[in-house]
């Protein structure tokens, strides 16, 4: 009985996973047991670390494997452009997204740069929001991902 | 006797602790039990780094409580400049110390600026100083600050 | 039989060691019982950078002394520049080796640059390489080296 409820509980899940689980959502999820787990900070104007970083992101999947690493890119103040809607690099960034990297958008800059430009800004539909850089990257540093900032 | 010649030294401490500690001191005291515990770098040259040391500083305290953060900003080389007495961000940087934030100007730095120039540098009188920045940034780190260079 | 046959080898060894290990590899190892230990990051373009690099190494040995030290200073991506043979300032990253001062290039860029280039660049003697910048930095952070990039 209690064996048929679960099963018919788990018919269900699997069903609905399948429509509301996109895989942007399940790229964003943090992996728990990758044996090494990087934050890379972005904060700087010079659009050539834009490139860096995503560099550096993509030569870490190379050395350990996908499956081996965590990642999340965290841009805050000019290195934010990163993650504007329009930024040249929103290939790389959606290839970098189904190999599993994270990317955050702080909301300190979000909202400065909204209130400078008088009109909200458009980010990366990938990127997460929603407290500061800082914030972020302090929570991560606190679960054991090491900080570089490329 | 002796409790008594003890107790007239503890008042002597106490008037004389009335005048001699300034807001300033009680300010650059360290917060052992704070549970956010952040060093702040600055050494880069461009003066748009040093709006972002303190933005990030204030982003710190509101996200967390000023009671709950210990914050250092430690400068050195190019990014002294932050704390020249005549800088630009001198009154952010007293709304910071009010709020509990330290300074912290790298000696080395100051040594090399003064024989640049042929004569010492003013120095914000916030600032502690007395060792290299990297000393004092290995310090931090060694009781658990978060490194960051934004 | 088979202890003269380990004695010959050992001998063979020691003589070979007597002409194959020259100051540079000596001075390229690790020093697992030092107290401090450092890894600083170069990845600027900036040429400021290298020779702020280069000050703080020489301030954390005056600091706490050669032989309580362990540095090594990793360079990746426009900061490889510093490890190029014919960098400007090859005569300290030479006086910074014989005080035990380790330095590593980045695979990953070695690679790009030569494929930019259409030839091998050349990378200065002193410089260990072979796996990625950030790679080498991760190791080091894991066995307790504080990053820093000045």
């Amino acid at each position: 009985m209690k064996f048929h409820r679960w099963l018919r509980m788990g018919s269900l899940l699997i069903v609905l996973g399948m429509f509301a689980a996109p895989q942007t959502l399940l790229a964003q999820e943090e992996k728990p047991f990758a044996e090494q787990k990087f934050v890379l900070q972005i904060s700087d104007m010079d659009p050539s670390k834009q490139t860096l970083v995503l560099n550096v992101a993509n030569n870490i999947l190379k050395a350990y494997g996908q499956d081996q690493v965590d990642i999340e890119i965290v841009a805050f103040s000019a290195g934010l452009r990163l993650l504007f809607e329009d930024n040249s690099n929103s290939g790389r960034i959606d290839g970098l997204v189904s190999s599993g990297v994270r990317f955050f958008a702080c909301q300190n800059t979000i909202e400065n740069m909204t209130a400078t430009l008088g009109e909200p800004i458009r980010i990366n539909a990938h990127a997460s929001s929603g407290k500061g850089g800082i914030v972020r990257i302090k929570e991560l540093v606190d679960q054991g991902y090491t900080l570089v900032k490329p």
